[in-house]
C-alpha cells in the first residue's frame, strides 16, 4: 500500500506542503499507552527548521493535533490519528517557475506519474514537510518503546564533509540524548566546524549532504524474519521513504566488501552469563533477526536539491531546455533535521517487528526478558 | 507477511537446505505469459556451484518443477508454484557442531527465535540454498520483463578488492550478457584477477565479499510512489532479504555524502524530443517514483560466513566459550553466484511496481509507451 | 491492518464518537478524478440524522473537509484525506452509565480488549457515526465508478417485517436513484407503512433491523479472484465492517440451501451477441469473479442494540448484575441510514478490485469495453 | 493478494485439479508447535469423496506431504508448505466438453479473465479439490488451538431440506466430534434421511445444497478489531474462499431483520463469576471483538453445479447457444464434505487472530487465561 506500511503496527503518512495539513494515523497500537506530549513536542522541535542561514526560512509551530485515537494523554487502542497544520506557507514562490522542473527533485516524476493533477505547491506530498507527521507517529512509537527498555539513538556520522567521533565499542554503549537545539553528535566539539561546512555551502547558493548513523538497543535476539520481514528490510523499506536518502546499510556495510570472513564474522563471547558478540560487523543482525546486540545502520543523505545557483533544465510544457533559479525557502542542509526524522521511523519499525512476535498487548505489559 | 512480499505481484519463498525441497509461489500474473523453461535453466545455471574451488562442491542439478499455474508453458493466471528438489545433502557435516554457533551465521538468532526447534541441517531456512527457489520465480518475471521491453542486467561490481570496469554512462547503455559459466563482469579482462583473489583466500581457508551492480532499463517515467512503496524502499526490501547483503545504495548513493547539491543534481535537458537527465546520480529514481533512465543499485555482499579457519564462538546449550572448526562444502566467494540472485529479485520488484500502475492485464499486452 | 483495507485502492478510517473528527485515507487513486463534493455531499446526506421520530436527534452538518490529495476539485494521486467533524455530541449522556455494558454493544469487548482505555464515550470508535467517514471516501470512489460505466444502488429489501418490492429481472435492470430524504425503495408506496411501523417500534422504546440489497452493474466479466481476492469475500470483509450487519449473501443465498442444482444454476445464453446468463441467482459471481451480469447481494442489519426499554446487564467494574435504561439520542432503526453506507463501501470494493486488475491508471483513462 | 490471507498468521493456496499437486504455505506458526499427522489424516478423511453415490467416484489417497517448516513432527517457525498429490485425474471427462461452458461453474469467467489461458481441466483452480490444500493447512491450525483450549465444530446444519437439531444453549455447548466416515450432525438420526433426500436428487440427476454451522469456544474476550479485521470480516473473507459459498451469518444473523431490539440483545449476566450473556444472538461477536461466547457462524452451500441433467448454455469459442450433458464424476451434494472444509478454514482464520493479539509466541507459550 503506497502511503501505509507495517505488519502488527502500521503507519500510514498523508499530505501536502502547503495543503492545509499533514499528518498520519498508527493503528495497532495497545490501550493505554503514554501519548507524552512533551517527549512529542522535544522530537517535533528537533525536526523544525530555524531560520538560521543552516535551515530553511520556513519555520513552524509544528504542534500537533490528535484527532482519534487518544484519550487524557493515553492511547484508546484504535486508529491514532495525528495533524500538523501548515501555515507558513508561500506557494507564490513555486508557481513563478513551475514550469521548469528542478533537477534532484520529483517535479519530473510527479508530472509523468500524476499526467499533471499533482499539488507542486512547495513540492506537494514529496516535500521534506511531510515528514514531520511521521516525525510525531515515530516519537509516540519511540516513547513507548523506552518503556520497553529499548532506545533508539541517531547521530550525524558526517555532514559536509566533517565525521563525527566513531562508535567506539559495540556493546555497553551508553548514548546520551544530544541537548535540543544542538546537532545530534557523538563528539559536540564538530558542530562548529560542521555549522562552518554547511554555511559556506549555503553562501554559495549550494547545498551539503551527509551521513546519519542510528543505533537501536535493547531489543532482544529473535526479533525479526529470515527474508522478506527481515530487520534489514523492514528498516531499509521505512528508511527509503525519507525523501534524499539514497543508500543504507548495517553494521560495517559496505566496508565488508574488501574484508574477509575471518575479519567480518563477530565471534560469540559469553559475558556476565550472556550470549554477546565481541564485534559488531554485523550490525546486531544475522540471517534477518536481531541477534540482542546494538542494531546500527547508517544512511546518506544527498544534498538538498534545492539550490540557488542556476541549473540546467527542461520546460516540462514546452518541452525545451531552459535554465532555472530556484526562489523560495530552502536548507543548504536536511542532514541535522533529518536525523530525528530517521530515529522516529526506525522506531516504528522496531516496534512493529517487536509486536508481530510478542503481540499487540506486549507493548503495554512488557517484553519477557531472561 | 514473513515468507511473502509484493502487492500486484507477490513472491512467497519456501524450503530449507537439507529438507526435500525448496520452492515459491508466485502470484499475480497474467494468463498466457511465456514460462520459458530455456530462459528459466540458464538463469539457474548461473547461481549453481561448480566445486571448482571458487564455490562450494555442493552441486545440484537445480531442475525446476512446476507445481501449479503453468500450462503448455504458459502461465495459467493462477499461482504459480514452483519447487527446487535438495538431493546433495550431507546433514552429517552440520550435525557434529551442532551446539556450535557459527559466527556471522544465524545459528544463534535462530536458536533464540525458534527454541531449538528450528532446521539447522546446512542452514535450515536461512541457507543460501533458499535464492534458488527466488532465481526460478524472478526468472519467470525476468522473461516477462523483456516482452515488455525492460532488461536488467547484474554484474560483479567489486569482489576481493579488484573492481570492475566502471559503467560509462547513463544514458544510451547498452549491457550484453555475460556468457554462462563466466563472472557476469563489465570487462571480462576481470574475471581472472578476481578468481586468482578468490581462491587465495579460499587456499587460506577464508573468505571474500564484494558488490554487485543492477542497472534497469526501460521502465518508464511515473513508476513507484512517495512513500513506501518508492521504488527504492521496494528494492531495498527484496534485496536485504538475500542472505550476505548488508547494504545497498541507488546511483551514486553513499558517495553523495561528500558532494554538493550542485553536482549532485541531475540536470535534465531534451534529446531526440524526450526528456532525460544529462547525469545519473539520482540512479534513475526522483522523489520515489522511476524517472525513465536507468534504474541503478548496488548492494554489498559480506565475505561468505562460513569459512575453514578455526574460529572463537559459544557452545549454545552448554552456555561457554568454544573453538569452532566448520566442516562441510563451502563457498569461497558467493558475489558471483549472488549476481543472478539480485537480477532476478530485481526484476520480481520491477514486475509488480509496473502491473500497480498498468494493471496485471498489461503484463501480457504491453506497457503503454509514448 | 486493523483499520485498513484494500489492495491497489486502500481505505483506512479512524476516529471515535465524541472526539474532535472522523475520517478517512482513500489511498491508491488516480490522479485527476473528480472529486465531486455535490456529489458527496448528497450521499452524506442520505447518511445524516434527521431528529424526526425515525433517527437520532443528534444531527451534524456532516460537512466533509478534505485534507490532502485534493486540488481544485480533483485527485491529486496521492493519499486522500478527509474530516468529518463532530459537533453535536452530548458525552453526559453516556457518562451516567458508562459502567454498565449496554447488550447489543461493544461495552464489554471494548472494556477486555482495551483494558479500559477505550474512549467509551458515545461508544467511541465502534459508533455508527464512524460510518459518515466511510461515506465520503467510498462517495469518491462512487463517482469514478460512473465514469467507468459501473453503477451502485442500495434500496431497502425489508425493514420492521415490511418488504420492498423485488427485484424483477437479472438483466436489463434500470434503477432509478431515490430522492434524496426519501427511503431508498423500488416501490416508493412502501416507504409509508414501513416508516409507520418503525415509529411504532420506537414508541414503545424498541427498535428494529432489516435487509439492504445491493445491486452493482457494469462490472466487466473476469474482474475478481479465485479464493481469496474474490468479489464475494472482498465485499464481505467490507460489510462487516459496518456496526449492526449480521450477515450477507449473494444472488439467491441462504434460499439455494434448499434448491436443486438443476433450479439453482444459471443457464448461459446468447443474448445480441453477447454472453449473459438466463437467471442471476449466482449473483453475478462465478468462482470469485464477476461475470458480467449485475451483482447481487444483501445484508442483515440487526436492529439497533441501543433501546429505551430496560435491560438486563451487569456493572462492569463492580461486577455484578445490574439494570441498564439507556439515556442518549438513538436511531430506533438504522437501516434506512445505513443503505448508503452500504453502497458506498460497495463502490471502494469494486473500485479496488477493477483497479487491480486494469491497473491504478484505469481509474482516470477508462476501462477496455468489448 | 490473490491466493494468500491472513495477518500474523498467512495461508497461501495454490495448484490444480488436474495438475501434479494442490498445496499451501502456512506461514507465521511459531517453532515447535505439533504437526499431528494422525490428526491431519483424520481432517482429510473427512473431506474424502467415498465413491457410494453421496460423493464423486473421483477417490484420492490425499497423502500431506510436507515439504518445509516441519521437522521431527515438529514446526521449525519457517513457512510450513504442504503438497496433495493429484492422481486419479481424468482430464478426458473434460476435454470433450471444454468449449461449452458449464452453468454454475468458473468455466466463463475462467474464459474472460484469463483469456483463454486457464487450466480448465477438471475445473482447474476453481475445483472443489483444491480445498484439500486448504483442511490439511487449517488442520495444523485445529491442532495447535485444541493446545490453547479452543474448539472448532461444524456440523450440517441442514441439508436436502432436512435439518439437524438446533444447538440447544449458547453458553456451557458440549459438543461431541462426530464419528469419521459420519455426517457431522448434533443429532445422528437425521443421517439416514439426508442420505437419502441426497441420493434420490442424484438419482435424478441432480443436486442439493444446505447450510454448515460453526462453533467455535474457547476464544477470550477481546480478541479481533473493530472495523475491517472484525472476526466477522476476518471468517467471512476466508469462507467466502471455499467454492459453492453464497452466504454467511453470524449468531441469529438473517433471522434478525424481523426481530425486535429487545429481543436481539444478549443480556450480560453474572455467572460463576464471570460475565457471560444470557442468549447469544450475536454468535459471540460485538462490534467486531470475541466477547468470549461461543463464535458461532452459519454459511449457505449451493447445490453442486455439476448435475447430469441436461443444461442449457453456450458453446464459447462459438459464441452461440448449446445444450450441455456433463460427463465426468461429480457429488450429488458436497455439504457433507465442505464441513471440515469449513471447520479447518475457520480454526486457520481464529489462529490469525489470536496472534495478533497475543504475539506469534502465544501460539505456543499459551493465552493468558484469567
Amino acid at each position: 500500500m503506497k502511503n501505509t506500511f507495517g505488519s502488527a503496527v502500521s503507519l500510514t503518512i498523508f499530505g501536502e506542503s502547503h495543503g492545509p495539513a499533514i499528518g498520519a494515523v498508527l493503528d495497532g497500537l495497545a490501550a493505554g499507552l503514554p501519548v507524552d506530549e512533551t517527549f512529542i513536542a522535544d522530537r517535533m522541535d528537533r525536526r523544525r527548521a530555524r531560520g538560521d542561514g543552516l535551515s530553511t526560512a520556513r519555520t513552524e509551530a509544528d504542534k500537533v493535533e490528535f484527532v482519534s485515537g487518544v484519550l487524557d494523554g493515553r492511547t484508546t487502542g484504535t486508529a491514532l490519528t495525528l495533524l500538523v497544520r501548515n501555515t507558513n506557507t508561500r506557494s507564490g514562490d513555486y508557481a513563478k517557475t513551475a514550469a521548469l522542473l528542478r533537477p534532484g527533485h520529483a517535479d519530473y516524476t510527479a508530472f509523468e506519474k500524476y499526467e499533471g493533477f499533482q499539488d507542486a505547491r512547495g513540492g506537494g506530498h514529496f516535500s521534506g514537510r511531510i515528514t514531520a507527521a511521521s516525525v510525531a507517529a515515530g516519537a509516540v512509537c519511540e516513547r513507548v518503546l523506552r518503556d520497553l527498555g529499548v532506545r533508539v539513538y541517531t547521530h550525524i556520522a558526517r555532514c559536509a564533509g566533517i565525521e563525527d567521533a566513531p562508535l567506539s565499542s559495540a556493546a555497553g554503549l551508553v548514548l546520551s540524548e544530544p541537548e535540543p537545539g544542538r546537532f545530534a553528535l557523538l563528539d559536540p566539539e564538530r558542530e562548529a566546524p560542521m555549522q562552518a561546512a554547511i554555511r559556506a555551502a549555503g553562501a554559495e547558493g549550494d547545498s551539503v549532504g551527509g551521513v546519519l548513523e542510528t543505533i537501536v538497543t535493547g531489543v532482544p535476539a529473535g526479533v525479526g524474519e529470515p527474508w522478506f520481514d527481515s530487520v534489514e528490510s523492514t528498516l531499509a523499506h521505512l528508511l527509503f521513504a525519507v525523501p534524499a536518502v539514497k543508500g543504507i546499510e548495517f553494521g560495517a556495510g559496505f566496508a565488508m566488501a574488501d574484508w574477509r570472513g575471518s575479519f567480518a564474522n563477530d565471534a560469540f563471547r559469553m559475558r556476565d552469563g550472556r550470549i554477546v558478540t565481541a564485534t559488531n560487523h554485523n550490525g546486531g543482525v544475522n540471517g534477518g533477526i536481531a541477534n540482542g546486540m546494538p542494531i546500527v545502520l547508517r544512511t546518506v543523505v544527498k544534498p538538498t536539491p534545492s539550490i540557488y545557483r542556476a541549473q540546467q533544465t527542461v520546460d516540462y510544457p514546452a518541452r525545451r531546455d531552459a535554465e532555472l533559479s530556484i526562489q523560495g525557502r530552502h536548507d543548504p542542509c536536511i542532514v541535522p533535521r533529518a536525523a530525528v526524522v530517521q530515529n522516529t521511523l526506525t522506531a516504528f519499525g522496531i516496534l512493529d517487528l517487536l509486536s508481530v512476535r510478542y503481540g499487540t498487548l506486549a507493548q503495554k505489559h512488557g517484553l519477557p526478558r531472561d
